[in-house]
């Protein structure tokens, strides 16, 4: 069970969230996890061919396994920006190593904002030390320098079961657009940025292959727009300065709740969006065109407009399934909108159904399932309705 | 060279559009098109797995290679709507035929508008004979019936050169929405409804093999939404009253300026959209990369909204064709607004470029090229932009 309560802390690690003159129009931007002592580390990567200079400084980094910070600031992507990007990145996470008193290669950079532009190395090496200063027990202003276009702060916590005792999971992330997270998690899957903390004493080996698992079936199944980022990364850290060790499927259940629930935020938070919709695509022979199905339909502007119209149009529902590639009977297709059954046998079942479907999509979070035939594998996407807000912010995000 | 001056003839047709009352609002919405003698006939349809019933219908029909008629409806596209809508589809169709004194079988059904209600029959029944009595020369009353959410009727004309001097291929589309056609042209790829018709003697196997050649680079090379309509049809008919007969290179020469022309104005015709853009992903090794890339460039919704924003935000373009699946080196990536280079060796050129890009991107149709490499292949994929007009017509089609 996850909870979203604050305080947020987690033994081990300090955070800190400060102004460094990075965003045009102002506020927190730049932000810092620290751990005391060296932490267990992990990550995955977005698998876009165009990643941005502190992606693959992160991504070598991290192979070590091990990590003492994780440096992040929002404004900036940092992205297309050639070698200055690439020293910008590694001058502006010296300078932070230094502050710390650790080596470079123990702070993992990340970037989030506008696409193309150097970051301003200057703003973090002079802000290197007052960010230090900051160090805090509790997340809530790491939170909130993260963010980007998002409404909101994104954290929530689970326990996780250890061999003496709960130790606690933390997941701190933001991401309202460019959301469609294809993590290199070793199978075919915005900017989201997403930090998993926990205390356990933890093998490098079971945090990375819980991680894996964790993010294929959450961050790799949710969508705002269908654009995948330059900058999309997921770390975890773990102290170990709890006693207890956790096993990798204790951790992966756990970091399976938090990554679900972090990607659900980040869809309810999508840019324009009012509601986060849960697309299920059930009945099919193998689990590889249930998720294609599923993010076909997921993904439709057709039916993305239909959510933000509350329109139970089945019609656009099963038309995306017809055109994702996979195969199946349509006159064996049947669809509930929440506990609605609205077509059946690939046809409607009338204004009465239709009526009680309307009732379920004037609610914020609901389930749609496409049952496309009696196979045994389905995939749940993660999606939202596509309204004015989301062409607001993206027909004018630079200017 | 095309052109789109009525009046809109083509000797051995005769064209009809009237009201039925399909359309919930009124309005034009049943047309024909009749061949005074069998005209040779060929068609391409959706590749959709959900296909109408009379995709079915007109797909099994235009087999034969001949036909009389083309019968269309707006308002309503007979789709999900199973047995009861196959027999609409059949029942309407004979009584066309029977007014116009030919056997079914020669009469091609299509439909289009909103899915999940099954065609209203006795409309057309009623309606065949006036419809019948309208058939005139001039095309402009058919082009205007077929019409659903579309702002402009689509009329463009091409001569056709024969062995015996200059015939005439006339092509006729609706599509605004649900645009995205992946015909069935043999090789990998709205309702979008297109018909193309000449006076020219031709085979039956050139009018397919010239049909099926241009619709794979121009209707299945265009999008408005990413949405593939479950009852795309295009259908071609030859009447062969001139003198002269059309090769099949001179016929699919013919075919691909009429029916690019037909895709960049439907395009053009986006829901709520305000440009045409054709984008070309350039550099690539083989033909298949340079389509898929060119095809995610072209259907991101970052792309598009940056489009309505007149925004030349080339780290968006970049940022597309790296998630497309296409291995090239970002370093070595260039891209063109128009004729203005706005980013080379995969970073911005600046302030100044941006400006000049920006001017380019007030006009109403202009091309981007983005260059990955130096590879001899190419694709252009016709898009618009995507803006507030688009959620306005889709978040409230069916109310």
């Amino acid at each position: 069970m996850t909870d979203q309560k604050p305080p947020y802390l987690v033994p081990g690690f300090r955070f800190a969230g400060i102004s460094a003159g990075i965003k045009k129009r102002g506020g927190p931007d730049l932000a810092l996890i620290a751990c005391d002592g060296d932490a267990v580390a992990a990550g995955v990567f977005t698998q876009n061919i165009v990643r941005a200079a502190p992606v693959e400084v992160a991504h070598q980094r991290v192979q070590a396994g091990v990590a003492r910070a994780i440096l992040v600031n929002s404004g900036n992507a940092n992205a297309c920006t050639g070698e200055p990007g690439t020293r910008a990145t590694l001058e502006s996470s010296a300078a932070v190593a230094e502050a710390l008193g650790v080596a470079p290669e123990l702070v993992l950079p990340c970037s989030t904002g506008v696409i193309g532009q150097v970051l301003p190395a200057e703003r973090i090496v002079s802000h290197a030390a007052p960010l230090v200063a900051e160090l805090n027990p509790d997340a809530a202003a790491f939170a909130n320098a993260i963010l980007t276009t998002d409404r909101f702060a994104k954290l929530v916590r689970c326990p996780v079961e250890t061999d003496a005792g709960s130790a606690t999971l933390l997941g701190i992330a933001k991401g309202a657009g460019m959301i469609h997270p294809d993590l290199d998690t070793g199978l075919p899957q915005a900017t989201m940025l997403a930090y998993l903390l926990t205390d356990a004493k933890v093998s490098a080996e079971d945090l990375r292959a819980a991680l894996l698992a964790a993010s294929q079936v959450t961050f790799n199944a949710c969508s705002v727009d269908g654009d995948t980022s330059t900058n999309d990364t997921v770390l975890a850290l773990a102290s170990g300065v709890h006693a207890g060790t956790a096993s990798r499927e204790r951790l992966e259940r756990a970091m399976r709740e938090v990554c679900k629930e972090l990607a659900r935020l980040m869809v309810r938070d999508g840019e324009g969006a009012d509601h986060s919709v849960a697309i299920t695509v059930a009945g099919l022979t193998t689990a590889e065109d249930a998720r294609r199905a599923a993010h076909t339909v997921a993904t439709s502007l057709l039916v993305k407009t239909a959510l933000t119209g509350k329109d139970p149009n089945w019609g656009r529902l099963l038309a995306a399934a017809g055109r994702s590639g996979v195969r199946f009977d349509p006159k064996r297709a049947s669809i509930h909108i929440g506990d609605v059954l609205i077509c059946e046998h690939g046809m409607g079942l009338g204004a009465e159904a239709e009526a009680r479907a309307t009732a379920v999509m004037q609610t914020d979070d609901y389930g749609i399932t496409v049952t496309l035939g009696d196979g045994p594998h389905a995939f749940t996407y993660t999606t939202c309705d596509l309204g004015h807000g989301y062409v607001d912010v993206n027909a004018g995000y630079r200017t």
